[in-house]
């Protein structure tokens, strides 16, 4: 975060910048991973950077007090339901990839995952089953209108960039998927300039390895858009390069790289800062509208890594620090 | 399945076979994808050799009547709650994967996915919501006694390989990944000689890709194993190369590749047969107890292809009929 906060310094932009604890942070200070000043000051923003959360000291809490429902809670009070998630290899990271590098080369492909439904946030708990034992359970489901205003921000991004729409799913198992499968087909109607194509999300795993570089947009639910989405950021060579955003219905957004918080490497300063710069650059152009500085660091960031520098996540000895500082100096090339 | 009969038959072993009706085949034949007749005699044999399920002509079909409902009625009936999906390259097929060479050649993983339990076997259905839209929902859910048993066949095939388990769950959102964490713990305590890990779904894609060699043996529920298994088949070169074991409590099992039923090239006579008959090489072994009968048939599987046959799914041009005949000539080599 400190890296993008010297970027956003750089660029000397009219922006007022606040800063408030959340995840495990906030739970040490005040005991709630998302205080309520915290949440206030979200609401009253224009948009948020957000630093990943998660810490395996706090696993064993309640479940409302970990890390992770900072985030979860954010996504829901301030109803950012579209996740964007690009994902596109860099130049000069063609080796870096676990994928062959003519593999790799051709991905270019944007995951639209909706983000405030589904089994993320059904009824779950944990009850006793007419045996006696315990049973952990956690209800997915979709609404047609959930569906619906996804379905519709992911054939409008998929207008924007190559016409080819992927709604993924599991439809020959689950009736959540059989419904989100019939309400992008009724939406598709309103976008007959876009191809639609449908797949399973055990086969659309498989296609992302054997040859991702056939995805222009994929839309899909909360649960198989983690997955993928993860996945996807290998094959472009490292997690640590990866922005998104997270957007509701007006401008306001939240942008956060999609790796999480990586204890094991906590304080080492030898974290990637790039998908947290490039999520300042994301949240620039959506929420900012500043299409301009969102190039510029864009610009900035792949000058970079052209230029070889790397960290430990791509196997250089670069530190969070050194990296920040390449890309503030490639700012003003 | 016509090679996989011609591999069995050029064995010559005391078996009796069978065969019946299942799907789409069925449903066309009888109206209904797992007929009684069909039921009653996989009840009655000793193990089962099932040709994939599947096709889009059936997928409007009411769900209680599709071809996929005839696996997932099989894997009920009998009881067939452990699933083993084996991934490993073969040798000659360094270049057929979508990984380079040197992270593809490090596979050599198992993983467990349970199969009668999960988000495929909950209550679903379409209701109507508070403000009278459709709502499709599926409940996810294991109990105790669920996610032991599958523990212990985890554990067990652990002893017998590299003694690593890593389990697989979504437990920083998920209650039912909670209940599976505590259980595969508790059980962990059985196994002292197998170090035991958990990861997270989205990490665990993520891995997959990026280091798929530092996997042993992956334990999972049965909607991410069947993600993560369809991916992790990627990695070796092709799908129709993986085999997999369906087994309950005693010796009966179920065997099928984990590739789909292709519908887009059947009849063309260009699907690779490999991964059923190492799937009749997977029956015999555990069915059947016969490690020889097993034995001779992978490594007439793996001659073929350090001989550099091919089918079409390896950018080969022999057919269905002539890599079954180079498996049966092999055998005998
Ligand atoms: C931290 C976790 C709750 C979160 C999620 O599963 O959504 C993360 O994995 C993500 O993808 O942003
Ligand atoms: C056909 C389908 C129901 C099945 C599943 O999801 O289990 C298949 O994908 C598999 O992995 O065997």
């Amino acid at each position: 975060m400190a890296e993008a906060e010297k970027v956003l310094a750089a660029l000397e932009l009219p922006v007022t910048l606040d800063r408030a604890l959340v995840g495990g942070a906030a739970y040490e200070a005040t005991g709630h991973p998302l205080p309520a000043e915290t949440l206030a000051k979200a609401k009253a923003a224009d948009a948020l950077l957000f630093g990943a959360v998660g810490d395996p000291r706090f696993d064993t809490a309640e479940r409302h007090l970990r890390p992770e429902q900072a985030i979860l809670g954010l996504r829901a009070e301030l109803g950012l339901f579209a996740n964007l998630r690009p994902a596109k290899l860099f130049a000069g990271l063609e080796d870096s990839s676990a994928l062959r590098p003519e593999v790799a080369s051709a991905i270019d492909l944007l995951i639209v995952r909706e983000l405030n439904g589904d089994v993320y946030f059904g009824e779950k708990g944990t009850r006793a089953t007419a045996s006696g034992e315990r049973e952990g359970y956690d209800v997915m489901s979709y609404s047609e209108s959930e569906v619906r205003r996804i379905a519709h921000v992911a054939f409008k991004a998929a207008q924007g960039r190559q016409k080819r729409l992927c709604s993924v799913d599991k439809a020959n198992v689950l009736e959540t998927s059989q419904l989100w499968r019939d309400v992008v087909i009724e939406v598709a109607a309103d976008y007959p300039d876009v191809a639609l194509s449908h797949m399973y999300v055990d086969n659309a795993a498989m296609q992302l390895v054997r040859n991702p570089g056939q995805f222009d947009v994929i839309v899909t639910g909360n649960l198989f858009g983690d997955i993928l989405s993860d996945q996807a950021s290998m094959c472009v060579g490292s997690i640590g390069l990866l922005a998104s955003a997270s957007l509701g219905v007006g401008r306001m957004g939240l942008y956060e790289p999609i790796h999480g918080s990586a204890p094991d490497i906590a304080g080492k300063g030898t974290a990637n800062p790039l998908a947290m710069i490039l999520s300042l650059a994301m949240l620039l152009r959506h929420s900012g509208g500043d299409e301009a500085s969102a190039a510029r660091i864009e610009a900035a960031v792949a000058a970079v890594l052209a230029a070889g520098c790397r960290g430990a996540d791509l196997g250089g000895d670069m530190t969070t620090t050194a990296l920040g500082d390449a890309v503030v100096a490639a700012l003003n090339n």
